[in-house]
Protein backbone atom coordinates (compact mmCIF):
# COMPACT_ATOMS: atom_id res chain seq x y z
CA UNK A 1 0.00 0.00 0.00
CA UNK A 2 1.11 3.97 -0.50
CA UNK A 3 -0.01 6.80 0.60
CA UNK A 4 0.26 10.21 -0.67
CA UNK A 5 -0.77 13.56 0.66
CA UNK A 6 -1.01 16.97 -1.01
CA UNK A 7 -2.69 20.40 0.01
CA UNK A 8 -5.14 21.97 -2.52
CA UNK A 9 -7.10 25.11 -1.50
CA UNK A 10 -10.63 25.95 -3.13
CA UNK A 11 -11.00 28.58 -5.27
CA UNK A 12 -13.78 31.03 -5.35
CA UNK A 13 -14.41 29.19 -8.90
CA UNK A 14 -14.54 25.82 -7.68
CA UNK A 15 -17.58 27.56 -5.40
CA UNK A 16 -21.40 27.11 -6.55
CA UNK A 17 -23.88 29.51 -5.05
CA UNK A 18 -24.66 27.15 -2.14
CA UNK A 19 -21.33 28.52 -1.11
CA UNK A 20 -20.17 24.71 -1.31
CA UNK A 21 -17.29 23.68 -3.45
CA UNK A 22 -19.36 22.33 -6.50
CA UNK A 23 -19.88 18.40 -6.31
CA UNK A 24 -18.28 18.42 -9.90
CA UNK A 25 -14.77 19.82 -8.74
CA UNK A 26 -13.71 17.27 -6.84
CA UNK A 27 -12.56 14.83 -9.70
CA UNK A 28 -9.90 17.79 -10.39
CA UNK A 29 -8.81 17.60 -6.61
CA UNK A 30 -8.45 13.49 -6.91
CA UNK A 31 -6.96 14.27 -10.22
CA UNK A 32 -4.31 16.92 -8.52
CA UNK A 33 -3.72 14.10 -5.60
CA UNK A 34 -2.88 10.87 -7.78
CA UNK A 35 -0.67 12.85 -10.75
CA UNK A 36 1.37 14.64 -7.41
CA UNK A 37 1.44 10.94 -6.01
CA UNK A 38 3.38 9.96 -9.17
CA UNK A 39 5.46 12.80 -9.11
CA UNK A 40 6.93 11.76 -5.66
CA UNK A 41 7.53 8.30 -6.97
CA UNK A 42 9.94 10.36 -9.46
CA UNK A 43 6.63 9.22 -12.21
CA UNK A 44 4.56 11.73 -14.06
CA UNK A 45 1.72 11.51 -16.28
CA UNK A 46 3.02 13.86 -18.50
CA UNK A 47 5.79 11.59 -19.60
CA UNK A 48 3.53 8.44 -19.54
CA UNK A 49 1.53 10.78 -21.65
CA UNK A 50 3.78 11.35 -23.99
CA UNK A 51 5.47 7.96 -23.86
CA UNK A 52 2.51 6.48 -25.72
CA UNK A 53 0.08 5.69 -23.19
CA UNK A 54 -2.96 7.83 -21.96
CA UNK A 55 -4.58 7.02 -19.02
CA UNK A 56 -8.65 8.02 -19.23
CA UNK A 57 -10.43 7.65 -16.19
CA UNK A 58 -13.48 4.35 -16.27
CA UNK A 59 -15.19 4.91 -13.39
CA UNK A 60 -15.44 7.90 -10.34
CA UNK A 61 -16.86 7.76 -7.19
CA UNK A 62 -17.95 10.12 -4.62
CA UNK A 63 -19.59 10.61 -0.92
CA UNK A 64 -20.12 14.02 0.07
CA UNK A 65 -19.76 13.82 3.91
CA UNK A 66 -19.70 17.52 4.84
CA UNK A 67 -19.09 20.91 2.63
CA UNK A 68 -15.51 22.33 1.38
CA UNK A 69 -15.55 25.78 1.56
CA UNK A 70 -14.02 28.36 -0.46
CA UNK A 71 -10.33 29.29 0.69
CA UNK A 72 -10.00 26.24 2.86
CA UNK A 73 -6.82 24.50 2.16
CA UNK A 74 -8.35 20.76 1.74
CA UNK A 75 -5.67 17.98 2.36
CA UNK A 76 -6.27 15.09 -0.45
CA UNK A 77 -4.96 11.84 1.19
CA UNK A 78 -4.62 9.45 -2.04
CA UNK A 79 -4.54 5.94 -1.51
CA UNK A 80 -2.56 3.22 -3.51
CA UNK A 81 -3.98 -0.14 -2.32
CA UNK A 82 -3.00 -2.64 -4.82
CA UNK A 83 -0.46 -2.64 -7.98
CA UNK A 84 -1.68 -1.82 -11.40
CA UNK A 85 -2.23 -4.17 -13.38
CA UNK A 86 -4.78 -3.26 -16.79
CA UNK A 87 -6.24 -0.69 -14.73
CA UNK A 88 -5.23 1.34 -11.79
CA UNK A 89 -7.53 1.69 -8.68
CA UNK A 90 -6.80 5.00 -6.51
CA UNK A 91 -8.96 5.75 -3.27
CA UNK A 92 -9.21 9.41 -1.74
CA UNK A 93 -9.92 10.82 1.32
CA UNK A 94 -10.29 14.41 1.55
CA UNK A 95 -10.01 16.80 5.54
CA UNK A 96 -10.67 20.22 6.27
CA UNK A 97 -8.76 22.29 7.86
CA UNK A 98 -10.28 21.11 11.49
CA UNK A 99 -9.00 17.50 10.29
CA UNK A 100 -12.27 16.45 9.37
CA UNK A 101 -13.31 13.79 6.81
CA UNK A 102 -15.60 15.81 4.54
CA UNK A 103 -15.25 13.39 1.49
CA UNK A 104 -14.35 10.04 -0.18
CA UNK A 105 -13.42 8.66 -3.80
CA UNK A 106 -12.49 6.08 -5.60
CA UNK A 107 -11.31 6.24 -9.19
CA UNK A 108 -10.41 3.60 -12.02
CA UNK A 109 -7.98 4.73 -14.61
CA UNK A 110 -7.38 2.36 -17.76
CA UNK A 111 -4.44 2.33 -19.59
CA UNK A 112 -4.90 2.81 -23.54
CA UNK A 113 -2.06 2.62 -25.88
CA UNK A 114 -3.04 5.91 -28.22
CA UNK A 115 -0.38 3.92 -30.92
CA UNK A 116 -3.16 1.19 -31.64
CA UNK A 117 -5.68 3.09 -29.70
CA UNK A 118 -6.52 -0.15 -27.65
CA UNK A 119 -5.92 -1.13 -23.68
CA UNK A 120 -2.75 -2.19 -22.08
CA UNK A 121 -0.99 -3.37 -19.39
CA UNK A 122 0.79 -0.77 -17.36
CA UNK A 123 3.87 -0.36 -18.21
CA UNK A 124 7.25 -1.75 -16.85
CA UNK A 125 9.15 1.33 -15.71
CA UNK A 126 6.16 2.73 -14.25
CA UNK A 127 5.19 -0.12 -11.88
CA UNK A 128 8.87 -0.20 -10.99
CA UNK A 129 7.98 2.86 -8.93
CA UNK A 130 5.43 0.88 -7.08
CA UNK A 131 6.69 -2.13 -6.52
CA UNK A 132 8.96 -1.62 -3.48
CA UNK A 133 5.70 -0.26 -1.51
CA UNK A 134 3.93 -3.77 -2.05
CA UNK A 135 6.74 -6.46 -1.69
CA UNK A 136 5.77 -9.46 0.52
CA UNK A 137 1.66 -7.52 0.86
CA UNK B 1 -40.62 5.61 -12.80
CA UNK B 2 -40.14 8.49 -14.67
CA UNK B 3 -38.13 9.14 -17.35
CA UNK B 4 -36.80 12.72 -19.20
CA UNK B 5 -33.90 12.98 -22.17
CA UNK B 6 -32.68 16.41 -23.18
CA UNK B 7 -29.34 16.81 -25.17
CA UNK B 8 -26.39 19.27 -24.32
CA UNK B 9 -23.81 19.76 -26.82
CA UNK B 10 -19.79 19.10 -25.45
CA UNK B 11 -18.17 22.66 -25.49
CA UNK B 12 -14.71 22.94 -26.29
CA UNK B 13 -14.12 24.02 -22.60
CA UNK B 14 -15.50 20.55 -21.90
CA UNK B 15 -12.37 18.62 -23.69
CA UNK B 16 -9.34 17.81 -22.01
CA UNK B 17 -6.01 16.87 -24.34
CA UNK B 18 -6.78 13.24 -25.02
CA UNK B 19 -9.74 14.79 -26.97
CA UNK B 20 -12.58 13.77 -24.82
CA UNK B 21 -14.61 15.49 -22.48
CA UNK B 22 -13.06 15.72 -19.36
CA UNK B 23 -14.41 13.26 -16.70
CA UNK B 24 -15.46 15.66 -14.00
CA UNK B 25 -17.50 17.67 -16.46
CA UNK B 26 -19.92 14.61 -16.81
CA UNK B 27 -21.63 15.85 -13.08
CA UNK B 28 -22.39 19.14 -14.97
CA UNK B 29 -24.60 17.51 -17.64
CA UNK B 30 -26.55 15.10 -15.31
CA UNK B 31 -27.26 18.30 -13.20
CA UNK B 32 -28.18 19.81 -15.94
CA UNK B 33 -30.34 16.54 -17.00
CA UNK B 34 -32.44 16.70 -13.49
CA UNK B 35 -32.88 20.69 -13.30
CA UNK B 36 -34.61 19.95 -17.24
CA UNK B 37 -36.52 16.81 -15.61
CA UNK B 38 -37.84 19.01 -12.83
CA UNK B 39 -38.62 21.85 -15.22
CA UNK B 40 -40.61 19.61 -17.81
CA UNK B 41 -42.48 18.77 -14.89
CA UNK B 42 -43.60 22.20 -13.36
CA UNK B 43 -41.20 22.38 -10.67
CA UNK B 44 -38.08 24.06 -10.62
CA UNK B 45 -35.05 23.97 -8.62
CA UNK B 46 -34.50 27.59 -8.15
CA UNK B 47 -37.94 27.91 -7.01
CA UNK B 48 -36.94 24.70 -4.32
CA UNK B 49 -33.69 26.71 -3.35
CA UNK B 50 -36.30 30.42 -2.94
CA UNK B 51 -37.65 28.20 -0.91
CA UNK B 52 -35.60 27.47 1.34
CA UNK B 53 -34.35 24.20 0.79
CA UNK B 54 -31.32 23.32 -0.98
CA UNK B 55 -30.39 19.97 -2.59
CA UNK B 56 -26.98 19.08 -2.23
CA UNK B 57 -25.51 16.03 -3.62
CA UNK B 58 -24.45 13.32 -1.17
CA UNK B 59 -23.04 10.73 -3.68
CA UNK B 60 -21.85 10.94 -7.14
CA UNK B 61 -21.09 7.65 -9.32
CA UNK B 62 -19.73 7.28 -13.13
CA UNK B 63 -18.66 4.51 -15.33
CA UNK B 64 -17.34 5.95 -18.50
CA UNK B 65 -17.55 3.66 -21.25
CA UNK B 66 -16.84 5.62 -24.49
CA UNK B 67 -15.57 9.19 -24.75
CA UNK B 68 -18.00 11.80 -25.50
CA UNK B 69 -16.07 14.16 -28.07
CA UNK B 70 -16.13 17.91 -28.80
CA UNK B 71 -19.12 19.26 -30.69
CA UNK B 72 -21.36 16.18 -30.16
CA UNK B 73 -24.61 16.34 -29.01
CA UNK B 74 -25.06 14.02 -26.08
CA UNK B 75 -28.03 12.80 -25.17
CA UNK B 76 -28.99 12.55 -21.43
CA UNK B 77 -31.71 10.48 -20.30
CA UNK B 78 -32.57 10.96 -16.75
CA UNK B 79 -34.24 7.91 -14.48
CA UNK B 80 -36.34 8.04 -11.58
CA UNK B 81 -37.10 4.91 -9.90
CA UNK B 82 -38.64 5.79 -6.93
CA UNK B 83 -40.25 8.99 -4.95
CA UNK B 84 -38.19 11.32 -2.71
CA UNK B 85 -37.92 10.36 0.89
CA UNK B 86 -35.18 11.89 2.79
CA UNK B 87 -33.22 11.58 -0.50
CA UNK B 88 -33.35 11.38 -3.67
CA UNK B 89 -32.52 9.08 -6.53
CA UNK B 90 -31.18 9.72 -10.17
CA UNK B 91 -30.05 7.72 -12.62
CA UNK B 92 -28.00 8.60 -16.06
CA UNK B 93 -27.72 6.94 -19.54
CA UNK B 94 -25.90 9.33 -21.84
CA UNK B 95 -25.86 8.58 -25.69
CA UNK B 96 -23.77 10.01 -28.54
CA UNK B 97 -25.14 10.95 -31.81
CA UNK B 98 -24.89 7.22 -32.93
CA UNK B 99 -27.14 6.41 -30.38
CA UNK B 100 -24.17 4.39 -28.46
CA UNK B 101 -24.64 4.42 -24.66
CA UNK B 102 -21.29 6.28 -23.31
CA UNK B 103 -21.85 6.54 -19.75
CA UNK B 104 -24.00 5.92 -16.87
CA UNK B 105 -24.32 7.56 -13.32
CA UNK B 106 -26.12 8.14 -10.49
CA UNK B 107 -26.88 10.68 -7.89
CA UNK B 108 -28.11 10.99 -4.56
CA UNK B 109 -29.42 14.24 -3.12
CA UNK B 110 -30.58 15.48 -0.06
CA UNK B 111 -32.84 17.88 1.56
CA UNK B 112 -31.85 20.71 3.44
CA UNK B 113 -33.92 23.20 5.49
CA UNK B 114 -31.52 25.79 4.97
CA UNK B 115 -33.25 28.07 7.70
CA UNK B 116 -32.42 25.30 10.02
CA UNK B 117 -29.37 23.58 8.60
CA UNK B 118 -30.87 20.12 9.13
CA UNK B 119 -31.47 17.56 6.44
CA UNK B 120 -35.44 17.30 5.83
CA UNK B 121 -38.04 14.99 3.38
CA UNK B 122 -38.92 16.03 0.06
CA UNK B 123 -41.42 19.21 0.25
CA UNK B 124 -45.01 17.98 -0.28
CA UNK B 125 -45.44 20.33 -3.35
CA UNK B 126 -42.93 18.66 -4.98
CA UNK B 127 -43.53 15.48 -4.49
CA UNK B 128 -47.20 16.01 -5.83
CA UNK B 129 -45.32 16.74 -9.12
CA UNK B 130 -44.08 12.87 -9.31
CA UNK B 131 -46.57 11.02 -7.71
CA UNK B 132 -49.03 10.75 -11.11
CA UNK B 133 -45.68 8.70 -11.97
CA UNK B 134 -45.83 6.22 -9.27
CA UNK B 135 -48.92 5.02 -8.69
CA UNK B 136 -49.80 1.69 -8.09
CA UNK B 137 -45.91 1.06 -8.60
CA UNK C 1 -21.77 42.65 -40.96
CA UNK C 2 -23.65 39.59 -39.20
CA UNK C 3 -25.12 39.10 -35.80
CA UNK C 4 -26.31 36.09 -34.18
CA UNK C 5 -28.45 35.13 -31.57
CA UNK C 6 -28.47 32.11 -29.22
CA UNK C 7 -29.78 31.53 -25.11
CA UNK C 8 -27.68 29.64 -22.80
CA UNK C 9 -28.65 28.76 -19.21
CA UNK C 10 -26.77 29.15 -16.22
CA UNK C 11 -25.75 25.80 -14.98
CA UNK C 12 -25.90 25.44 -10.86
CA UNK C 13 -21.77 24.38 -11.67
CA UNK C 14 -21.27 28.04 -13.48
CA UNK C 15 -22.36 29.75 -10.12
CA UNK C 16 -20.38 31.36 -7.29
CA UNK C 17 -20.79 31.82 -3.67
CA UNK C 18 -21.42 35.43 -4.44
CA UNK C 19 -24.87 33.73 -6.32
CA UNK C 20 -23.42 34.86 -9.49
CA UNK C 21 -21.96 33.35 -12.71
CA UNK C 22 -18.56 33.30 -12.20
CA UNK C 23 -16.70 35.74 -14.66
CA UNK C 24 -14.06 33.68 -15.90
CA UNK C 25 -17.27 31.23 -17.45
CA UNK C 26 -18.14 34.29 -19.85
CA UNK C 27 -15.77 32.97 -21.52
CA UNK C 28 -17.66 29.69 -22.79
CA UNK C 29 -20.50 31.76 -23.16
CA UNK C 30 -19.16 33.30 -25.83
CA UNK C 31 -17.33 29.93 -26.91
CA UNK C 32 -20.99 28.66 -27.68
CA UNK C 33 -22.16 31.75 -29.17
CA UNK C 34 -19.63 31.39 -31.89
CA UNK C 35 -19.67 28.35 -32.42
CA UNK C 36 -23.53 28.46 -33.32
CA UNK C 37 -23.00 31.36 -35.24
CA UNK C 38 -20.82 29.18 -37.58
CA UNK C 39 -23.34 26.22 -37.70
CA UNK C 40 -26.25 29.28 -38.52
CA UNK C 41 -23.84 29.64 -41.48
CA UNK C 42 -23.38 25.98 -42.11
CA UNK C 43 -19.98 25.86 -41.39
CA UNK C 44 -18.63 24.34 -38.07
CA UNK C 45 -16.00 24.43 -35.79
CA UNK C 46 -15.22 20.98 -35.04
CA UNK C 47 -14.47 20.49 -39.31
CA UNK C 48 -12.03 23.32 -39.05
CA UNK C 49 -10.28 21.80 -36.48
CA UNK C 50 -10.41 18.03 -38.81
CA UNK C 51 -9.04 20.10 -41.78
CA UNK C 52 -5.87 21.02 -39.52
CA UNK C 53 -6.42 24.73 -38.87
CA UNK C 54 -7.13 25.85 -35.10
CA UNK C 55 -8.41 29.05 -34.00
CA UNK C 56 -7.09 29.64 -30.32
CA UNK C 57 -8.15 33.00 -28.75
CA UNK C 58 -5.68 35.74 -28.54
CA UNK C 59 -7.32 38.01 -27.04
CA UNK C 60 -10.37 38.45 -24.49
CA UNK C 61 -12.17 40.90 -23.10
CA UNK C 62 -15.57 41.08 -20.93
CA UNK C 63 -17.39 44.42 -19.46
CA UNK C 64 -19.06 42.84 -16.36
CA UNK C 65 -22.45 45.30 -16.02
CA UNK C 66 -25.13 43.34 -13.89
CA UNK C 67 -24.29 39.41 -12.95
CA UNK C 68 -25.92 36.65 -14.52
CA UNK C 69 -27.95 34.26 -12.03
CA UNK C 70 -28.37 30.90 -11.69
CA UNK C 71 -30.89 29.45 -14.25
CA UNK C 72 -31.19 32.33 -16.22
CA UNK C 73 -31.85 32.16 -19.63
CA UNK C 74 -28.90 34.68 -20.98
CA UNK C 75 -29.06 35.56 -24.44
CA UNK C 76 -25.87 35.92 -26.17
CA UNK C 77 -25.70 38.10 -29.55
CA UNK C 78 -22.50 37.57 -31.41
CA UNK C 79 -21.78 40.00 -33.60
CA UNK C 80 -19.14 39.74 -36.50
CA UNK C 81 -17.97 43.26 -38.09
CA UNK C 82 -15.88 42.50 -40.48
CA UNK C 83 -14.59 39.48 -42.59
CA UNK C 84 -11.95 37.32 -40.84
CA UNK C 85 -8.02 37.56 -42.49
CA UNK C 86 -5.24 36.85 -40.18
CA UNK C 87 -7.57 37.31 -37.44
CA UNK C 88 -11.22 36.56 -36.33
CA UNK C 89 -12.55 39.25 -34.40
CA UNK C 90 -16.09 38.60 -32.40
CA UNK C 91 -18.26 41.15 -30.17
CA UNK C 92 -21.06 39.92 -27.71
CA UNK C 93 -23.23 41.32 -25.92
CA UNK C 94 -25.68 39.56 -23.01
CA UNK C 95 -28.78 39.60 -22.19
CA UNK C 96 -30.86 38.40 -18.71
CA UNK C 97 -34.30 37.18 -19.37
CA UNK C 98 -35.62 40.79 -18.70
CA UNK C 99 -33.35 42.10 -21.63
CA UNK C 100 -31.01 43.70 -19.84
CA UNK C 101 -27.82 44.02 -21.35
CA UNK C 102 -25.77 42.38 -18.32
CA UNK C 103 -22.37 41.63 -20.88
CA UNK C 104 -20.25 42.67 -23.49
CA UNK C 105 -17.44 41.37 -24.52
CA UNK C 106 -15.02 40.87 -27.42
CA UNK C 107 -12.78 37.91 -28.86
CA UNK C 108 -9.78 37.64 -31.62
CA UNK C 109 -9.11 34.34 -32.84
CA UNK C 110 -5.80 33.45 -34.45
CA UNK C 111 -5.58 30.75 -37.56
CA UNK C 112 -3.08 27.84 -37.26
CA UNK C 113 -2.32 25.56 -39.77
CA UNK C 114 -0.99 22.39 -37.72
CA UNK C 115 0.61 20.79 -39.79
CA UNK C 116 3.02 23.74 -39.50
CA UNK C 117 2.44 24.80 -36.28
CA UNK C 118 2.52 28.43 -38.18
CA UNK C 119 -0.31 31.13 -38.21
CA UNK C 120 -2.03 31.28 -41.81
CA UNK C 121 -4.95 33.86 -43.38
CA UNK C 122 -8.85 32.37 -43.02
CA UNK C 123 -9.64 29.21 -45.64
CA UNK C 124 -10.98 30.46 -48.48
CA UNK C 125 -14.15 27.97 -48.06
CA UNK C 126 -14.90 29.35 -44.67
CA UNK C 127 -14.51 32.85 -45.78
CA UNK C 128 -17.18 32.34 -48.98
CA UNK C 129 -19.72 31.53 -45.65
CA UNK C 130 -19.67 35.01 -44.19
CA UNK C 131 -19.30 36.81 -47.54
CA UNK C 132 -22.82 37.61 -48.70
CA UNK C 133 -22.64 39.62 -45.07
CA UNK C 134 -20.52 41.60 -46.02
CA UNK C 135 -20.74 42.87 -50.11
CA UNK C 136 -20.62 46.44 -50.72
CA UNK C 137 -19.47 47.05 -46.74
CA UNK D 1 3.20 49.94 -6.41
CA UNK D 2 3.57 46.03 -5.12
CA UNK D 3 3.99 42.86 -6.95
CA UNK D 4 4.07 39.52 -5.66
CA UNK D 5 4.45 36.04 -7.78
CA UNK D 6 3.22 32.81 -6.71
CA UNK D 7 2.95 29.43 -8.77
CA UNK D 8 0.13 27.43 -10.18
CA UNK D 9 0.83 24.01 -12.12
CA UNK D 10 -1.93 23.52 -15.34
CA UNK D 11 -4.41 20.58 -14.47
CA UNK D 12 -5.51 18.29 -16.55
CA UNK D 13 -8.90 19.29 -16.18
CA UNK D 14 -7.76 22.94 -17.56
CA UNK D 15 -6.16 21.83 -21.09
CA UNK D 16 -8.70 21.34 -24.00
CA UNK D 17 -8.27 19.19 -26.86
CA UNK D 18 -5.67 21.58 -28.71
CA UNK D 19 -3.52 19.95 -25.82
CA UNK D 20 -3.54 24.23 -24.33
CA UNK D 21 -4.89 25.38 -21.20
CA UNK D 22 -8.38 26.66 -21.82
CA UNK D 23 -8.48 30.22 -22.92
CA UNK D 24 -11.56 30.75 -20.03
CA UNK D 25 -9.42 29.14 -17.47
CA UNK D 26 -6.53 31.79 -16.95
CA UNK D 27 -9.03 34.06 -15.02
CA UNK D 28 -8.98 31.13 -12.66
CA UNK D 29 -5.30 31.88 -12.62
CA UNK D 30 -5.37 35.30 -11.84
CA UNK D 31 -7.72 35.14 -9.21
CA UNK D 32 -5.47 32.73 -7.28
CA UNK D 33 -2.64 35.25 -8.13
CA UNK D 34 -4.82 38.28 -6.31
CA UNK D 35 -5.85 36.40 -3.64
CA UNK D 36 -2.37 34.73 -2.61
CA UNK D 37 -1.27 38.61 -2.64
CA UNK D 38 -3.69 39.66 -0.47
CA UNK D 39 -2.53 36.70 1.77
CA UNK D 40 1.02 38.02 1.54
CA UNK D 41 -0.24 40.96 2.71
CA UNK D 42 -1.99 39.70 5.95
CA UNK D 43 -5.24 40.21 4.51
CA UNK D 44 -7.60 37.82 3.28
CA UNK D 45 -10.86 37.45 0.49
CA UNK D 46 -12.43 35.31 2.38
CA UNK D 47 -12.60 37.70 5.73
CA UNK D 48 -13.36 40.76 3.54
CA UNK D 49 -16.27 38.91 2.05
CA UNK D 50 -17.68 37.77 5.67
CA UNK D 51 -17.05 41.43 6.94
CA UNK D 52 -20.00 42.52 4.10
CA UNK D 53 -18.28 43.56 1.36
CA UNK D 54 -17.84 41.11 -2.03
CA UNK D 55 -15.58 42.27 -4.40
CA UNK D 56 -17.17 41.39 -8.02
CA UNK D 57 -14.95 41.38 -11.04
CA UNK D 58 -16.04 44.44 -13.08
CA UNK D 59 -13.51 43.98 -16.08
CA UNK D 60 -11.39 41.23 -17.46
CA UNK D 61 -8.56 41.34 -20.62
CA UNK D 62 -6.07 38.69 -21.22
CA UNK D 63 -3.70 38.41 -24.17
CA UNK D 64 -2.62 34.99 -24.99
CA UNK D 65 0.96 35.31 -26.21
CA UNK D 66 2.32 31.41 -25.60
CA UNK D 67 -0.34 28.33 -24.68
CA UNK D 68 0.19 27.14 -21.30
CA UNK D 69 0.55 23.55 -21.02
CA UNK D 70 -0.49 20.39 -18.79
CA UNK D 71 1.27 20.09 -15.84
CA UNK D 72 3.53 23.53 -16.16
CA UNK D 73 4.02 24.82 -13.52
CA UNK D 74 2.84 28.39 -14.91
CA UNK D 75 4.19 31.82 -12.53
CA UNK D 76 1.60 34.40 -12.32
CA UNK D 77 2.90 37.97 -11.32
CA UNK D 78 0.34 39.97 -9.63
CA UNK D 79 0.89 43.72 -9.98
CA UNK D 80 -0.77 45.97 -8.25
CA UNK D 81 0.22 49.83 -9.49
CA UNK D 82 -2.17 52.12 -7.41
CA UNK D 83 -3.86 51.86 -4.10
CA UNK D 84 -7.79 50.93 -4.55
CA UNK D 85 -10.62 53.38 -4.30
CA UNK D 86 -14.26 52.54 -5.56
CA UNK D 87 -12.04 49.80 -7.99
CA UNK D 88 -9.18 48.01 -7.55
CA UNK D 89 -7.11 47.28 -10.47
CA UNK D 90 -4.94 44.16 -10.80
CA UNK D 91 -2.50 43.58 -13.55
CA UNK D 92 -1.12 40.08 -14.10
CA UNK D 93 1.66 38.83 -16.08
CA UNK D 94 2.04 35.02 -16.76
CA UNK D 95 5.55 32.91 -17.32
CA UNK D 96 5.89 29.19 -18.35
CA UNK D 97 8.84 27.61 -17.23
CA UNK D 98 11.61 28.39 -19.56
CA UNK D 99 10.85 32.14 -17.82
CA UNK D 100 8.64 33.18 -21.40
CA UNK D 101 5.68 35.76 -20.99
CA UNK D 102 3.23 33.49 -22.54
CA UNK D 103 0.34 35.90 -21.31
CA UNK D 104 -0.73 39.27 -19.65
CA UNK D 105 -4.10 40.04 -18.15
CA UNK D 106 -6.06 42.87 -16.52
CA UNK D 107 -8.87 42.67 -13.95
CA UNK D 108 -10.44 45.84 -12.61
CA UNK D 109 -12.69 44.71 -9.27
CA UNK D 110 -15.56 46.79 -7.13
CA UNK D 111 -16.25 46.74 -3.79
CA UNK D 112 -20.08 46.55 -2.88
CA UNK D 113 -21.46 46.39 0.41
CA UNK D 114 -23.92 43.50 0.53
CA UNK D 115 -26.07 44.64 3.53
CA UNK D 116 -27.14 47.80 1.11
CA UNK D 117 -26.16 45.96 -1.99
CA UNK D 118 -24.70 49.59 -3.24
CA UNK D 119 -20.97 49.91 -4.28
CA UNK D 120 -18.61 51.21 -1.41
CA UNK D 121 -15.00 52.44 -1.15
CA UNK D 122 -12.32 49.89 -0.26
CA UNK D 123 -12.41 49.25 3.75
CA UNK D 124 -9.85 51.31 5.66
CA UNK D 125 -8.29 48.36 7.26
CA UNK D 126 -8.00 46.65 3.97
CA UNK D 127 -6.09 49.50 2.51
CA UNK D 128 -3.78 49.68 4.99
CA UNK D 129 -2.24 46.73 4.39
CA UNK D 130 -1.24 48.54 0.98
CA UNK D 131 -0.46 51.75 2.41
CA UNK D 132 3.10 51.23 2.76
CA UNK D 133 3.83 50.18 -0.50
CA UNK D 134 2.72 53.27 -1.81
CA UNK D 135 4.08 55.92 0.35
CA UNK D 136 5.55 58.90 -1.78
CA UNK D 137 4.57 57.22 -4.80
Amino acid sequence: MFVYSTKIRVRYAETDQMGYMYHGNYAQFYEVGRVEMLRSLGSSYRAIEESGIIMPVVELRCKFIRPARYDEEIEVRVILAKLPGLRMHFTYELYNESGVLINIGETSLAFVNTKINRPCHAPEDFLNKFKAYFEHS
